[in-house]
């Protein structure tokens, strides 16, 4: 039993283990800004911005890449959880460093995401047409969702 | 193992798939909201301030389904889920429509945690039945459980 | 199938039922201090803050945990828990009284969060020598895992 649990969830593990380390540097960040009172506020109101639009969305990300994990097949989706990552790694920086004038809009990676949440759609599509109609497109959509999560790292 | 896996919770990740869909909406009205500069700034603060009551109840929502789902049966548990995300479009949606005097509270949809919570418990306390007194109460629990569910419709 | 599913995570389940009743106690302090106007507006912010701030890591420690349980042992995550929700309790109440100089930081539980982390390593790293070499240290490292939680009570 466990080493078959293990091995169907290890690479979701390792990308949660991976969000869950951005996430502290991110914490970093916040108690580093609110420590030192000389800066501007502006900067320490930006980092907080910035961290909170961060993990307003992370237990959805944290659901769907799950669930497309557990419904499909863990490699895409632990793929795709690495390119959400980085794409948060770069909101985050990119919230820091500029003028308020044009701070980025509240939502970031949905491109991804959306990627995430159609894996669980076909995942689930797929047990309800093995249950009832006995075919078996498993492996054929597998492969299928392995080619196209690279498509995600086209900018 | 996969089909057993799926079969046990694809319920619950079609819940899930909802209340992200219902996230991407909230977050969409909130950068709506922030885009446009001529709207009162009331209205994008009330929409912020549902946003963020929506989401600080989001991970104990998924939390306490997954348990429920897992520990006894995903049926009862999903339908809780869909009525607590009904509860939430409205509370969101009851947010933005109101002047400031009579904000609704804090909380929304404390029976249907509860009710789920309640599921929890007896799951555990069925297995701990079924592991140290060899009594099997699981089908008339589930039947009960099924039944209960129902009642949370009354509003 | 369901008893060995609800065997290998009823502890989790437990502490994560926990920490719901302690989040449902957060949100009742902050909509109880909402609700009463007289009081001077400083308690109500602080209040708001601490439960933002232990919100925020909430998802993250779930996370860990459950990956920690399922990775390698429950019970030393289980009980790992425990500890991090009564840190979380002691945060929130000395978030609340003391004066608005002396706030305590924006982080919390760091060596508990560090434990479980590390345990999700090792559960990972354990399973690929498994897999790769055919050696097998599980028990021996859940024995050491068991006797290192023992630590975490050290203040």
């Amino acid at each position: 039993m466990y080493s078959i649990v293990v091995e169907s969830i290890y690479l979701l593990v390792i990308v949660t283990l991976i969000s869950v380390l951005q996430n502290a540097f991110f914490a970093l960040k916040v108690e580093k800004e609110g420590n030192c009172q000389n800066i501007p506020t502006s900067t320490f109101e930006r980092v907080c911005c910035a961290n909170r639009n961060c993990m307003d969305a992370y237990p959805t990300f944290l659901a769907v890449m799950w669930c497309a994990g557990l419904c499909l097949n863990q490699a895409p989706a632990a793929f795709a959880g690495i390119i959400y990552l980085a794409v948060r790694q770069k909101y985050f920086v990119g919230y820091m460093g500029q003028t308020s004038q044009s701070t980025p809009g509240y939502m970031f990676g949905k491109r991804i995401l959306f990627f995430l949440f159609l894996m669980c759609i076909v995942g689930i599509f797929n047990y309800l047409l093995v249950r009832y109609c006995s075919s078996e497109y498993k492996e054929y959509v597998e492969t299928i969702t392995g080619a196209a999560s690279a498509l995600l790292l086209i900018p």
